[in-house]
């Protein structure tokens, strides 16, 4: 069970039984079977799974990364790969035509049924990041007139091709969603209740081109196992299962992580990321810092004299500047995963913001009490006036930068994750040097 | 059915119809209710939630949160409070227990039946953060003899008490956890097919003391409904269901985010955080960085004499320190969520490093050509030289810092995360100071 043993017995296969090595490939979680053969690379792996069955090709298929799927995909024989298609689900199907050359997909697409090539371009079709985009066609649906008998009789007859039976959707005749019933209350109901007097009437759904992260915060709130999809005129088209409710709140968090880092549109595995890859993610925002440190370059040349006249002025530079970067990085971070997590609203920036300016202030004047400290010691109580005034300024203006630009950003339908630690440190830095040199020039006497 | 709709609802009640006030009650999604219920504070929650039916009140008091439960719990009348205890999930009750004080425990306790205290203690006896303070003892089981219509029988009986009835679990005489069933297979299945012969036998499992992190992603890996979790001798002691493996991933997602920006501890909503709980989250790290910047500081001051002869080293200064950070900041971002998320492993290091060492020797050259052409503008050939190369040198450096800390915090049983973008940047800023001026110092000359 173990991923190494899984990893060498993927490695040794087929030396030995291969009758053996068979049954280990269907006793085997897809999930475990998929990363060890992806480990060895497509035509390896084609090589094993060719002996596996069709159903189990498609649930080890489902499980590959989509690079790996797309290279697999060149090197599986069309009548499999056409095999393969038909049994994966219909999302995880569709997310593998987006990802084929037009010359496979040419190739690929007479081998399929009509119906099944129908509902995989409708599936690609939807823009990415929408709910169609990861929504699967299928569901179980049946009409409210049916009895709990019956209507379980369809689930039964159904259940081997449905992404869940565990919820049914209620349609009328021009298939418009009108509720939904668990099997858990069929089962449990007399057997000629009709389906419309026990089905939930205010089922939560959502519009098929709605925000994919608006269907999964939307599935962990009300905790469902799946999130109907509605089209325009409210019929039903799909469902969101719980399970990739789960993928896309990670993949979501993963992209608010990177960004607040300023790595963008770094998408899929880090380990896997090439170097041109990483190289590409990192330079453009790192390029844009350089030229946003130019301020605080040139406010620091703006001040020359002051400083060749107090060179003890620059000792507490870093530590200053430091510091009101550091404290709107905590404000920024705290603000852009509560906005991601819809714990702060748009409309709370207010009061945010006064409490805010209270912690902020808190804050500075604690930390001007310690730096006035080495303050003392190192420059004498001229300098430890200046240190300790610039610092709890730089705090409380550094926490108000890493606070409101995130909200700033949103007004403006930009990510709030572009409030990146390193541009809130970058707009605190040059802040920094500003008032540190005013205050300085204002209170030291120049020679 | 939204938000603002519901909260004048709940700020109107009860004024005019009670009945069908008490109808909205009923129909409303009880996340919804205890949402808007929330905002009007325990009290006047209580006299709206007083009319709801006992069910319907237990499924509400467990989506408020966990402070807003306690205040609850001292205002509802006793025999109320132990009537809505009997009636929540296992888990939610014995969350709800470890927030009681003594007092509450023991005017609560007697109230209950003796297997409900008993329940209740032992789940509340788990240590925070182990997949046993997060399962939920409401799970189905039966023996691997009943035949499938037997096996549906008792899921139809106990589904009203039961967190799901989709998986039920086939224990031994012991308890020994052997299997899982599925009601699809069990619904699909012939009659009198015994549960043994349709169970899955290599069903995922947990011990009770493992990570609840590790529980939720053995979910989101293998797609599950529900994870059974067993104790020292495997037997089965409670099950973890899809939704609270949605919520610790959340959690640990948010946890990992503030850590990174070195907030500390600061469990719960940031919008309904106090401003000492900020403070508490935020000062330790801000002082701790304070002296951390100490170095930097004293770095510039023993290089006084090369900075008064070339004052315009000053102006590149805040470009070439933030730019390491910034570096690392990236690569530290990179590296904490991708250890976070089972991307990488710790084993990954050495290969991680290499690959490391390419993309930052590349973006270093790429910096050092764009602040060299500033170089030469500001400070003439020399500068740009002493720029470039410090440049070149502080992204490699600021790289490694920011790749290698995860690791090594990792490696001693710390938290990645604590590499956070501050103290990479407060470490990279000391090491850029120290060789950028050592560069200067050797290559340009002193008065």
């Amino acid at each position: 069970m173990s991923a190494t043993d899984l990893k060498d017995f993927v490695g040794s296969f087929p030396h030995g039984d291969l009758g053996r090595s068979s049954a280990r490939l269907a006793a085997e979680h897809p999930a475990d079977l998929a990363a060890a053969l992806q480990e060895i690379g497509p035509r390896q792996a084609w090589s094993i799974l060719e002996h596996a069955a069709r159903p189990r090709q498609a649930d080890i298929f489902a499980y590959f990364d989509p690079v790996f799927q797309a290279e697999l995909a060149t090197i599986v024989p069309r009548m499999d790969l056409a095999a393969i298609f038909t049994q994966m689900n219909a999302d995880d199907r569709a997310d593998l035509y987006k990802k084929l050359t037009e010359e496979q997909r040419e190739v690929l697409m007479p081998a399929l049924a009509q119906a099944e090539r129908e509902d995989i371009r409708r599936l690609a079709a939807y823009d990415e990041g929408t709910a169609g985009a990861i929504m699967t066609s299928d569901y179980a649906s049946f009409s409210p007139e049916l009895d709990a008998i019956e209507a379980i009789e369809v689930l039964r007859r159904e259940a081997p091709n449905k992404e869940t039976i565990y919820r049914a959707y209620v349609v009328d005749a021009d298939r418009r969603l009108i509720g939904a019933v668990r099997l858990q209350d069929l089962i449990t109901a007399p057997a000629d209740v009709r389906v419309i007097d026990i089905m939930e009437r205010n089922t939560h759904a959502i519009h098929v081109d709605d925000d994919m992260e608006d269907a999964a915060r939307k599935i962990a709130r009300y905790d469902m196992i799946a999130l109907p999809v509605i089209d325009a005129r409210d019929r039903l088209v799909g469902i969101i299962t719980h399970d990739d409710a789960l993928d896309v709140m990670e993949a979501e968090a993963t992209e608010d992580f990177q960004r607040l880092g300023t790595v963008t549109n770094l998408a899929g595995s880090v380990a896997n990321a090439t170097v041109a890859m990483l190289y590409r993610a990192r330079i453009g925002w790192l390029m844009l810092l350089v030229f946003g440190n130019i301020f605080s370059g040139a406010g620091i040349a703006h001040f020359e004299d002051t400083i060749a006249a107090h060179l003890a002025l620059m000792f507490f530079l870093p530590i200053l500047i430091a510091s009101g970067g550091n404290a709107g990085s905590q404000s920024a971070t705290l603000m852009v995963r509560a906005l991601a997590t819809g714990d702060i609203r748009m409309s709370d920036w207010g009061r945010v913001l006064g409490r805010e300016l209270v912690v902020a202030v808190l804050l500075g004047l604690s930390m001007a009490a310690a730096i006035a400290v080495i303050g003392v010691f190192r420059g004498g109580p001229d300098i430890a006036v200046v240190i300790a005034l610039s610092m709890s300024l730089i705090v409380v203006v550094g926490s108000m930068i890493g606070m409101l630009l995130p909200f700033v950003l949103s007004r403006f339908h930009m990510d709030p994750a572009t409030a990146s630690t390193p541009l809130v440190t970058s707009i605190a830095d040059a802040t920094g040097v500003l008032i540190y040199f005013s205050i300085a020039r204002a209170l030291l006497s120049l020679p």
